[in-house]
């Protein structure tokens, strides 16, 4: 059966976790190509946006000028199942923004580390 | 590492989700919560609700006069990540709605079969 939530793999999703916000703040396009897995089967369901394929998910952030809207985060569970697998599930609030967004993600180990396999962001409606 | 897309895993979870969107349509509350791992560390995101845990899942459910509105989906793509855990990742859209839905589910395989240990709903901006 799998392990659920071996402090050492959360502790290491939790770090990618940190990248990731740290590069989507930034904008940092390499870098958040470099977190999603290049593959096929990778999948980004943004805002406003369905995107199959890591090619479909990089030309979306080419195209998006200035990159995503600031936000803070709310509040975060990093779940590991298994060494090899853990979801990143957390809540925030956009910059000047009323409504609470959620974003959730499943990442996985790789020959080339821990990568997003897919993605599932959206605002819930207004709360304001 | 993980094999990715064993066929024997996509199509043992095709067949979980297959009996989730049937348990969604018919409302029926017992096969729902048997769907989900009953946890603290279960998460739903749902399109107008944040459910952490089990126990706040099952209340929702039961709180909802009529269950889901009825839906089409229109795509679904499962990714089998090594042996016991799967995402499902589907697009569907409501009966006489005009947004597209999507739907993210993260399974796991548990010692009482294949659970749900999170979930993403949400409705994109109108399409009409």
């Amino acid at each position: 059966m799998l392990t659920i939530d071996d402090p050492a793999i959360v502790a290491e999703v939790t770090a990618m976790s940190d990248r990731y916000e740290a590069a989507l703040m930034a904008n940092d396009l390499d870098e958040l190509d470099a977190l999603f897995r290049d593959a096929p089967e990778t999948i980004r369901y943004g805002v406003g946006e369905v995107l199959y394929g890591f090619a479909e998910i990089a030309a979306f952030r080419k195209g998006r000028t200035g990159g995503s809207p600031q936000r803070r985060v709310l509040r975060r569970v990093v779940t590991a199942l298994g060494r090899d697998v853990a979801t990143v599930n957390l809540e925030f609030q956009r910059e000047g923004g009323t409504r609470i967004g959620r974003q959730s993600q499943t990442w996985i180990r790789t020959g080339a580390g821990w990568k997003i396999s897919c993605a599932h962001v959206s605002l819930m409606a207004d709360i304001s």
